[in-house]
């Protein structure tokens, strides 16, 4: 079965590790002896419980955090938390600061702006967001409520490399697309916020690591759903979540165990995108958009000079057995999301494949 | 494998036809030749777009729905539609109406006076939810933007039997727990909404149903993926949407055409909860809280006339594979909930399972 499997860089959804799918398989009609799939069981049930309780203890046991913050799964990816964040946070003085370095950065900016007065902390549109600004140059307004930034831009191929000084205003953090792929100190945050579907699990949820101290401000015509203070005082199940991502995020959490935790994830992380940048740095053929300084290690952006050429390569990829390589429509050519379930043997068989294709184009 | 599953009685989310869990768990590592779990592909692929186009067009089909109305695939459950409901809808007038059978249409309106003024326009409280008003004790006030009832309660055990006139008040119904158990005229109906995780898939994503002429007018404050028209404009695809769910939920719609699509599921339902509640009338020892005339066909309610001997009884029956009989903590008693995908059989061998407790005791 698994040499059948292609190699799938989807930007998200994307890949997981063969062996999670396969426990998922194997446990789909009978839920270690239950009788029954985990998709039937309540999620009142003792069975459930100790799924849900074991992720969470599981997942903030990885991710080091700390006893002031509190674990909340919630629905509807990050979009919804656009405007989640600030439905709860921005009554505190009806202003917040926004980065934007990319696509979803500023599609959060735009929803704030329905709940308060925001303000462009720094931007990276002046060079088509493939650069990511530097501490210097972003302007933090002493009395926004909170500082939003994106960890990481699938679309554009840029990452943060540092945490932004915002001094002491709270930083709000969507990590989507580079959560767990490497330690972080989650008391430097307010909020991190991230839709599971690229670094965690399949889609259908977000993960939500709040500060208790910023829970309760919501503005009174926040639906109780999004409350995050809802939210934590029902330990995420004011109504039935999203069992069965949370029983695979389980799953995945034992998997980065094995991975070595957190360190062991960026280890490969590094690894893998060196691998991808320097066959780019190498080639005469391919160039990478994003600024070197900024490159994300999660989503590889490239391209040739000519979009016929991009093309050509795409099909060729796909057709020798590589998925998903297509870039964005907003920016075209090729991309490489290389996740934490990418192996490290499909991003060298991609650095082959892109060196013969240089040779024999 | 099979011959070990439970009997599972479990009010959602609740039991799948092994069939479907056997199909999914079959194509979990290689969805039919593509190389990839449906976990694992993008939501804007052609894999996936074929199977979510496929699944709107057979619940559309099954369903009947008439051009008139939207079908769409919202995250978070019915829950979240609380809240979605009249920050769509409640623009018009200011005012709405709730029916209040039960605890989940009580959480309904609570909700909704965060956004308006609401009528209780009836409600079962005064025999403690165990009745369905008739049309002639339903006050509907002529300016209401709509009219909000719970077509089946879940936790009471009740349904209602009738759809109620409201002389041009949009109708909007949560039907969670008995949606596609019936042919039904959509054509009625304002908005039909429904959490999917009884009747139709897993937990993780809620159907609505919707009058095109009811689209556009959301208050300034909602979130934009509570937006109906912006959910429709992007046909359910603004963001990721909950993917396997929808794959999942297109599997139970295959499985409810094999069974004779609605009309097949009627004739089902109708003949399981007969079973049981013609065991209930003919026991000496149980009887069900609910009034003959408003009994649900998918939650059965019953008791003995004493709480340790519901506790026996509910021991008893899990001890020889019977999941899930315990009624809600609002209630107590036994509560077996019968949705769609419980077979025939399950039934019967529980009739069977409590004479046979009646006769021993």
């Amino acid at each position: 079965m698994s040499s059948e499997r292609k190699i799938n860089f989807s930007a998200g959804p994307s890949v997981l590790p063969l062996s999670v799918l396969r426990q998922a398989a194997d446990e789909m009609v009978n839920f270690r002896g239950t009788g029954m799939s985990v998709m039937e069981i309540s999620h009142r049930s003792k069975a459930y419980i100790s799924i849900f309780e074991e992720t969470v203890a599981d997942l903030k046991r990885l991710m080091k955090v700390p006893d002031s913050h509190e674990i909340l799964f919630t629905h509807g990816g990050a979009t919804l938390q656009f405007s989640a964040i600030p439905m709860n946070l921005i009554g505190k003085t009806g202003k917040a600061d926004y980065a934007v370095t990319g696509s979803f950065s500023g599609l959060a900016m735009k929803e704030a702006k329905k709940y308060g007065d925001i303000n462009v902390a720094c931007s990276s549109e002046d060079r088509n967001h493939t650069y990511i600004p530097a501490q210097e140059d972003i302007k933090v307004s002493s009395d926004a409520s909170y500082f939003h930034y994106c960890a990481n831009n699938t679309i554009f191929g840029t990452e943060w490399k540092y945490i932004p000084e915002t001094g002491g205003v709270p930083l709000v953090c969507d990590m989507s697309s580079n959560i767990m792929s490497f330690p972080i100190d989650v008391s430097k945050f307010g909020v991190i916020y991230a839709g599971v579907q690229k670094n965690m699990a399949p889609a259908g949820m977000a993960v939500v690591i709040i500060d208790k101290t910023l829970l309760g401000g919501e503005l009174p015509l926040t639906p109780k759903l999004l409350s995050y203070k809802v939210t934590a005082d029902a330990d995420s199940m004011h109504n039935t979540p999203p069992c069965y991502v949370i029983y695979m995020l389980g799953l995945m959490m034992k998997w980065m165990d094995e991975q070595g935790g957190l360190e062991g994830m960026q280890k490969i992380k590094s690894e893998k995108a060196k691998v991808l940048y320097d066959t780019i740095d190498e080639s005469e053929l391919f160039v990478g958009p994003a600024e070197k300084a900024s490159r994300s290690d999660m989503n590889v952006t490239f391209r040739t000079s000519d979009e016929e050429l991009d093309a050509k390569f795409i099909k060729a990829a796909t057709a020798a057995g590589f998925e998903n390589l297509k870039g964005h429509r907003l920016v075209g050519g090729m991309r490489a999301s290389i996740y934490n379930a990418m192996p490290f043997e499909g991003v060298e068989k991609l650095a082959a494949f892109m060196r013969e294709f240089e040779k024999n184009r």
